[in-house]
């Protein structure tokens, strides 16, 4: 049978997969992989479930495994209120919404909000997998240029001035890929920029909670509440294998989500919302958020000083606060897929950069590096090895 | 700020919620619900949970709170070949996937194959929730006749003969809103046809294990499997909030799929994944499902037997040999919302069929009927109050 003539028009902006190529290349084992963005699996608190589940199972009983409401599972919503409080989201029970993962978030507010053609404002770079699912939705993007204190405010209205822009999606704290943060004074002419023009901003948080030094920034959502979706997940302070993520939003919103939710898959798992639920409710949050600072900031460390050891001094990268990325860019002219076909055959993997820009062109002399899944040992040589990678490529360059 | 201005414009198509306004009115606790589609919890195994998550912990470790491939968890996919070669249905590993729930299977083909205004076609009447999903992509639909046997082939052959089908839909066993089940002739009919006119069918089956008596019937996919994708679930065989669900398709159409869904949820929760894998491993499903049947089987006989003793002669209904569902159709002219809006001031809620027509006017006089999540003395009762209502509506419809 010919399936190829069944497919929607829409597939066809959903199978750039150069990148899935690109990255099978580096399916072998042996390979240290600085590619990904796993966490740690070390970090995950495994000692925890049969409590939890004890818990679920005394607490909630058979309602554990059965249908739900597709806005979540209420004790989830109602423990989240308490915890985005802490980070200044004043929101109600009909702001609370549970996605499945960040993923789940991604696709269905681009689903509400986004017609073939219409404009979404992102940073260059921004989240690859936040492309991909406003690509299925076809999408048009309008680029915000960045500089290393993340979105220039200038580049932001600029665009929402002279677009008509369905919504700015950021990632402010240690941005996925260049682990970049939006200092604090720019946070507020974004949120006074998006309430002058009147655009709705999408920001995503899986990250903040990361955070290994420097204080805490207030979250844009709380500088401009009702202009702001707030987004963010289980997975980096439990476990991303739940796949339960949440957003908070203004109650319009969060109804059409909601809709727009019930076609997609009814509800996420209860029982992986009951567990978050106890997880929560039990005050294991701070424990394991310090577990796994314990674990990622001398990785970071071991980055960033074999970066300097090693790497070519026309190179310049991120020095994050946290998260689990950092941000190479080369000298103009340096092709780093070029330097990923090599890098691969002596056994180190990454994440070209072009990748996370919606220009095509953009960006092809940076690369994403992540330090969370790696030894120390693993770090260090892997950076090495990049490094002499980078030396020939860079005299190619200047030759 | 003006939210409504965002709206795409397929967000329009979503927004129909007659039903949901509807069902609304029948939130009070003390009403007795044959509304809902929720299994019982009592059939729930709640006694393997710390079993399955122990069996979890030690055979997985950290995997199974880990990121995990889109096509789904690998345990589960080897496990699920076995378990559909049951069914007749031959699988390799690259023709099992995974979705979240049988929801996300439904959004994902849909999301796949169906641009705006493409037509699928679908039994009158159909899976409500299946419409919600493709309507969110802009489907038309095409209304396959059916009668006590199923559908009716003739029809389905008349309509992918004359219009440009992008998939047929079919819920061929103890279907829900209707109970009814296609009988082997006509299976071996639509094989046939859906071959003959090269159309692609989308073989939904939830419920086939849920049979009380008779023989098992050939699924359609073991009948033309090149031109199935067959869909089922872990909700009626384990429990629905897992929101475990899988599908077994041609390698090329699952690749499409796994694209798709990495836009919509990356992957199903690996946890939930993993717990449904020791289940299936385990062999708990006979014994589970046999336990489930003992608590359905004798509801079902309940229901019968009171539409038969209070139920006016005019009505006929559906008399399934499985599944959660029957179906009652009354004489001509009764509105069932009217039959409705009483039936719930006498606390009796019920689902009136016209919302499972995709064609507006169609099924004014049924009604679907649940069985599976009320007590044997509520169905009587609940029969019996309905029956009044019927009597003097059906009054109104003589006059």
């Amino acid at each position: 049978m010919n399936y190829e003539k069944l497919l929607a028009t829409r597939t066809s902006s959903m199978k750039a997969s150069a990148i899935r190529e690109l990255l099978k290349l580096a399916a072998n084992p042996n390979l240290i992989s600085l590619g990904g963005g796993l966490p740690s699996p070390d970090s995950f608190p495994m000692e925890l479930l049969p409590i939890l589940t004890e818990k679920v199972i005394s607490k909630y009983g058979g309602t554990a495994l059965q249908y739900d409401m597709t806005e979540g599972f209420m004790p989830l919503r109602k423990a989240l209120i308490e915890y985005v409080g802490q980070k200044g989201i004043n929101a109600e029970l009909e702001n609370v919404y549970i996605t499945s993962g960040s993923q789940g978030f991604l696709d269905a507010i681009a689903k509400v909000l986004v017609s073939p053609g219409e404009y979404i404002a992102v940073e260059g770079p921004t989240y690859l997998a936040a492309l991909q699912s406003f690509n299925s939705y076809e999408a048009k993007y309008l680029q915000i240029e960045t500089d290393d204190e993340g979105v220039v405010p200038e580049s932001l209205e600029e665009i929402i001035s002279s677009y008509p822009v369905k919504f700015v999606y950021l990632i402010p704290t240690f941005q996925n890929p260049s682990g970049k943060t939006i200092q604090r004074k720019r946070r507020e002419q974004i949120a006074e920029i998006i309430k002058k023009y009147e655009v709705l901003l999408v920001e995503d948080d899986p990250y903040s909670a990361l955070r290994f030094k420097g204080e805490e920034l207030p979250t844009i959502k709380s500088l401009a509440p009702e202009y702001v979706v707030y987004a963010s997940t289980f997975s980096k302070i439990f476990a991303p294998g739940l796949r339960v993520g949440f957003f908070i939003a203004p109650e319009k919103i969060g109804r059409w989500m909601v809709i727009a939710k019930q076609g997609i898959d009814l509800h996420t798992s209860t029982y992986t919302q009951a567990l978050a639920a106890e997880y929560l409710i039990g005050g294991y949050v701070p424990e394991q958020v310090n577990k796994i600072i314990k674990i990622y900031a001398p990785k970071l460390d071991t980055m960033l000083n074999a970066l300097e050891k090693y790497f070519p001094s026309e190179c310049k990268w991120s020095k994050p606060d946290g998260g689990m990325f950092l941000w190479v860019e080369g000298p103009k002219g340096m092709d780093m897929e070029e330097v990923y076909q090599k890098a691969i055959k002596k056994g180190v993997g990454f994440v070209p950069g072009k990748f996370f820009f919606p220009n095509p062109g953009d960006g092809l002399e940076t690369m994403r590096l992540n330090f969370t899944n790696v030894t120390h040992e693993q770090l260090n040589s892997s950076i090495k090895l990049l490094s002499e990678v980078l030396k020939e490529e860079s005299e190619n360059v200047m030759i």
